[in-house]
């Protein structure tokens, strides 16, 4: 066995006792599946924000869609379009956060790393790196808004979370 | 100002309001950008399905990426390129839970009500529903192994997430 498989191990088996512990105490299985709150939260994927906590977001209130940079990628636009069409929310929160990865690459040194570790050429694949947080919040909204898969008139909002003090700040 | 601009500042107020809760006893503000934990979990964007809690991951920890299925769309694949490449995450743990809306509806009739509701033609796009569970979850398993943006060798494993019961289930 390898060390690596030592790791993802301990991983598993921790999810699992934590899991259990976690559903020792549940008492929300009778929620229903459109979130209560008609809202939909847009972040990044670090491991530094936890939506749900710093939002304050009960059990069974909002959609939360994840990536890399909180973007408004295509596959984001498919939740949100069955978030919408399916569960009714009607509006989006995007959350771009201080220190993030996307600000530390470009596509043409990712795609070199890429085929450098793994030995495949990636093309001009876009990664969705930027080089401003507001920018990018912004960029999102826009995409958002302007996508023909989201209800015209959806509001969408947009705020920069800060990783050095846990504070949210909108972007206007 | 119409009502559903009314619903929306009272989300945005109630997110700031909790978010300044939050911070008012944040201490986690010195935490490095690679995940602790190297880990990715992938899970689906449901309300009510809060990966950090359900999981016990403490902040730092773990990348979490999040899709209307929990799928391994082709964009969950650019975040675990990213999330391995440049953050040093190692494997990938991938959740889709009971009473999934994305077990509600097929391609065409999602089409069909974006065609009815917004005036828009989708043509034959995939918006990635499933039938099966467990048949979604060892899909998504299989697809990360062959992706060739994901490293050789990546434990990748897969669970079923209870919202009836706050149970994960390992699926094997």
């Amino acid at each position: 066995m390898s060390g690596q498989e030592n790791i993802s191990e301990s991983v598993q088996a921790d999810f699992l006792k934590k899991n259990t512990e976690y559903a020792a105490t549940f008492r929300d299985g009778d929620l229903p599946l459109p979130p209560a709150r008609h809202a939909l939260v847009l972040a990044c994927m670090d491991a530094r924000l936890h939506v749900e906590k710093v939002l304050g977001i009960k059990n069974g209130e909002c959609h939360c869609v994840r990536n890399a940079g909180g973007r408004a990628s295509d596959d984001a636009l498919r939740s949100i379009a069955i978030s919408q069409r399916l569960l009714g929310t009607k509006e989006v929160h995007i959350i771009h956060h201080t220190d993030c990865g996307m600000l530390t690459f470009t596509n043409q040194q990712l795609a070199t790393k890429i085929r450098e570790d793994l030995g495949v050429d990636v093309g001009d694949r876009d990664f969705l790196p930027f080089l401003d947080l507001r920018e990018s919040v912004l960029d999102d909204i826009r995409t958002i808004r302007e996508s023909p898969l989201v209800a015209t008139g959806t509001k969408v909002h947009g705020y920069i979370y800060e990783v050095e003090t846990g504070k949210l700040k909108v972007v206007e």
